[in-house]
C-alpha cells in the first residue's frame, strides 16, 4: 500500500492544474500523506506540503509525476537509485514514460492505489568519466549517454570497447549509448531500433558517421562499454546523460558506461499494453485486418 | 575430446580442395574416425569413408565445414537439434559464422583438438504454420524467418502479434524474424541493428514498409511472434525459414515462431574476437587512434 | 478551354458515388461534352454516355479522375502519350496526385473550367526489354520501373550502367528506377529521398543490397539508364513498370531506361501547394514557429 | 593553354612533397609561370616564387592542389567567383574532388598541358544571413551550409521555406543545405543520397530528425531556400558553410541560401570517370557479372 506520497509537476505549465486537481482529488479520499514539489505547489491552493527535492522523495513510497516524459525523467533522478515507484501522468499528450492521461487519472489512480497495477523495471545506465585510473565525474541515465563533437563542425574519432575488446573506431558527430528505455528517444532519431524494455540490452547508435557501414549495435546489458575520443579531440567533445553534462574531458579520459545495478520503478494500471503505446506515439496507425 | 568428426564441404567448388587437406592431414595426426559427406568426397582421393546425411551426423562428435557460411547453415541443419559442435573453415572469404581461415587450419584444428576452444550457444528460431489451431507446416532457422510477398509486386498487410498482444499490421514488402546471428544476414540489408549473439532477442525488421515510422523491432527471445497477412494476401505470401520455404500460406494460416529450446553450437580457436570478425566484414577499418 | 471531357472513376467502390455526382454536377452547369468509363457509369443512373477505354480519351481535352492515385496512374496510362491534362478528385483521403478533395469538387472544378488552374508536366520514364539488340518489350511509368527478384528467396546480381557507362553491380532484392512522381511512392518504402517533380533527374534505389554503402543515386533525366542481372539470374528477376509486369527476362537482355519525351500532364485548382500536400501525407504536422 | 599557374599544397604534411616535386618537374618542361603558396613552398627548396593568397590566384589561369578534399575546398575558396580552373592532385588516397593520383600526377599533368582534359562545372551555394532585411553575413559553399545546434544538447526548432513557401517545421539536431558535390560529404552521413554533380538540384538532409517521416528532399537548384529557427534557439543554433561558421544567430534571424551565379571549375584528365571514382570511395567493389 502507498500511505506516503510525493507529487512533482512539471515547471512553469498553468496546464498541469487540472492533472494535478484530479490527482489530490484521488488522494484525498485516502489517508495518504502527501508532499508536492515547489513546481506543482504554485499551481496549488496552499493546502499541500511542499518539500525540497530530498524530502520529496525520502521516505515517500510512490512519487506521481505531472508533465511530460522530461518531468518524469527528472523525478527519476531525484529518486534514484532507491527503489521508489514512479508514476506518470501527462497532459494530454500520451509519453512513453508518462503514460496515464489526464482524463484516466481518477480510475488510472484509484486502481493502483488497490493494488491493481503492474511495475516494470527501466533499466538505468551508469556513466563514469575516468581519469589516469581515477573516476572523476559521475552519472546516471535512464535514456541514454551521448558522446558527442562540441562547439566544432568537425568531426570526432570515437573508440569503441566492449568487456576490454577494441570494438571499432569510427569518426562521427558522436555515439548515444542507450538503454531500452532510451531507444524511443534520441536514438530513434539516430536511426536506431526500438527496444523492447524487457530485452537485456545496451543500444549503441552512431550519429552521422563518416563510414556508411557503422549500424546500431545491440549488445547484452551486462557489459562494460568503453569509449575515448582522439586526443586532439577531447576539447572539442562532450559527454551528456540524459541531457545532463559530464564536466570537460580531457586528453587520455576514457567514458566508462556499464548497467546501474538499481532500476528506475515505473508502475502502470493495469492492462497496461506498451505495443498499444507505441502505435500511438509511432502513428502505427492501422487496426489489425 | 572429439573422437567421430564428420566433415561437410560445399558443392561443386573445387577450391575446397585445399583447405580440406590441411584438416584431414590435422586429423590423420590424431585418433580420430572422420565420415566426409559425398560433397567433401567428390574433392578427395577415396581413402575416407563418404557418410549419407544422416550417418554424417547421428553419432559424431564434432563436424567440421568447409565453404562458406551457407555450408555451415547447411550442416548446422543437418545437426541441430542436437548439440553437436560445428566449426566453420572458410575458403579465404571469412564468414560470420565459418571464421577459420584456410591458412590457419593446421594450428586452429590442433588447438580445437586439444581442448584450447571457445564454445558458443547460437540461438535458433522455431517457425511454424498453424491452420485451424493445428501446425502444418515447421521449419527451424538459425538466421530469420522472412514472409514476403510472392510473385506479386503489390505490398502485402501484415499483422503481427507478441505473447498474443497485438503490436501492429503494416503494410509492406515482407518482414525479417531474425535471431542475433541473423542480424548479419539478410535483416543487415533491409536496414536492421547488428545484435551481438549473446543477446537473448529476437529482432523484427520491415522490408520496404509503406509506412516510415515502421523500425527494427528487438523483443526478448522468450517472445511467441505471430504474423498473419491480409486474407486476399495468403496466396501472395511466402515463408521462408534460412531460405527453406514452407508450403502454401491459405487465408486464415498464421505464422509462429519462438525460440527453439535447442541451440546450434559452434567452436571457435582459443582467443576468437566476434568483434574482430565484425570489423573485417563490415570494414570497419580503422585502429584505435 | 475544356468542352469535351471523359470521367475515370475507380471500379468497384461506392464511396466513389458522391464525388461523381458532385462533379457531374459541375459539369451539368455547362457546356461540355462528357463520356464516362464503364467503372464510372456503374455507379450512375445512366444518363451518361459510356466509353471505353480508347472512346475515353480519344477526343477529349480533359480526363477528370475519381479515386485514390491508383485510377489517376491508370487514366494516365490511357491518355499517355497525348498531352490530355488529368485531374484527379480523390475520395477523401489526399493522394499525391490525386490531390483534390471531395469537399471541393464543386469550387476546385468550377475554377479549372474557369481557366483559374496550374498546368504541371510530370515526367515519365520510358522502359524498354532488349534482347540482341532489338526491342522485343516496352513499357512507360509515371511512377518507376522494378527490377527485383521474382519467385525465388535469393538476392540477384544487378549492374547498372548510365549513358553506357559501368556504375556499379549489387547483390540486392531490387532496383527501383523512378521519376520525381514516383520518390514518393516505393522507392520512398525503399529508402530513397523525394524529389520535388521539378527536379529534372532520375532516382535509383536500391531494395535491401547486400553491401550497405549502396545509397540512393540521383541522375540527371537526360540519363540513359541501362539494368542487367546475372546469368543465372535471368529466370529469378522481373521487371515491372508502374505495377505492370513486362514479358520474361532472358538470359542477355537489358532493360534500358530512359525519360519519355511526352509527359503526363496534371492540372491543380490555382493556388495550389505541393508542399502542403507533402505535409499533409508525410504528417510533417508542425505549424512554423 | 595554361600559362600561369599557382600551385596550393596542404599545409603542415610532409607527404605532399612527392606529389609537388612531380607536379614541378612537369610544369618545369613547360614555358609556365609558377607561383606556390606557402604551405608548399616550405617543403621546396626555394626555386620557386611564393605567393601569398591574392596574388597565389589574381592572374593565374590554373591552379592545382596537392592535398586531400580539404586542400581543394580551401584553394576553390581562393578563386572563388572567377572561373580559374582547379585541378586536385591527392596523397595516394583518392578524393572525391582531388583525384589525380600521385602515380599518374606527370602523365596526367602533361595531358591537361595539351588540352586533353574535360571540364567540369560545379555548383556553388551563396548563403546570407538576413536580419531586418539587410544581409548581415555571407558566405559560399561548394558542399554544404549547415545549421545546427550549438554547445546546447537540446534539439532545435528548424522552419523551413522554399521559394517563399513554407515546407516544414521540423526538430532536429540541425539540417544540411548541399550541392550535388556535398552529397558525398556530411550530407551522407546524415542519411542523404548521392547526387550526380550534372543534376541542377539542391539537397537538403535533416540531421537525426525528432520526426521520422522527415526524409531527404531534393529540389531545383533555381530554388531560394530559408531557414529560421525557434526564438529561443537562436543563441543555440550555428552556421556553417563549408566549416567557416556564419557570425552569431539573433532571434528574428533568417538564413537564405540560393545556387550563386558562378561555378567551381574542375578540371580532369580526359577519359575521367566519376562512377569510377564513386565505385572506389563508395568501396562498391564487384566488377559486373
Amino acid at each position: 500500500m502507498f500511505r506516503r506520497i510525493g507529487l512533482v509537476a512539471k515547471h512553469d505549465d498553468a496546464s498541469v492544474h487540472g492533472a494535478l486537481d484530479a490527482a489530490l482529488a484521488v488522494l484525498a479520499r485516502h489517508a495518504v500523506d502527501v508532499v508536492v514539489d515547489a513546481g506543482a505547489a504554485a499551481t496549488l491552493d496552499g493546502r499541500h506540503r511542499i518539500g525540497h527535492d530530498d524530502e520529496l522523495v525520502a521516505d515517500r513510497d510512490l512519487v506521481i509525476t505531472v508533465g511530460g516524459d522530461g518531468t518524469l525523467l527528472r523525478a527519476a533522478k531525484l529518486v534514484f537509485p532507491r527503489a521508489v515507484p514512479l508514476l506518470g501522468i501527462n497532459l494530454g499528450r500520451l509519453g512513453f514514460l508518462a503514460d496515464l492521461s489526464p482524463q484516466r487519472v481518477a480510475q488510472g489512480l484509484e486502481a493502483i492505489l488497490a493494488g491493481r497495477y503492474v511495475e516494470e523495471a527501466r533499466s538505468v545506465l551508469a556513466c563514469e568519466l575516468v581519469r589516469d585510473g581515477r573516476v572523476v565525474a559521475a552519472q546516471t541515465a535512464l535514456n541514454d549517454v551521448v558522446i558527442q563533437r562540441w562547439s566544432t563542425p568537425r568531426l570526432i574519432t570515437l573508440n569503441t570497447y566492449v568487456d576490454g575488446r577494441f570494438v571499432h573506431t569510427q569518426r562521427a558527430d558522436g555515439l548515444i549509448v542507450s538503454t531500452p528505455t532510451g531507444s524511443t528517444a534520441y536514438a530513434l532519431s539516430g536511426g536506431g531500433p526500438i527496444l523492447d524494455p524487457a530485452v537485456p540490452a545496451i543500444l549503441l547508435v552512431p550519429i552521422c558517421p563518416h563510414s556508411l557501414t557503422n549500424r546500431p549495435l545491440v549488445i547484452p546489458d551486462s557489459a562494460r562499454v568503453e569509449i575515448d575520443v582522439g586526443p586532439e579531440d577531447a576539447e572539442h567533445s562532450s559527454v551528456n546523460a540524459d541531457g545532463f553534462a559530464l564536466p570537460g574531458w580531457r586528453p587520455g579520459d576514457r567514458v566508462r558506461i556499464t548497467k546501474h545495478q538499481a532500476a528506475v520503478h515505473l508502475l502502470h494500471p493495469a492492462g497496461h499494453d506498451h505495443f498499444a503505446t507505441l502505435r500511438a506515439k509511432m502513428q502505427w496507425g492501422l487496426p489489425p485486418c
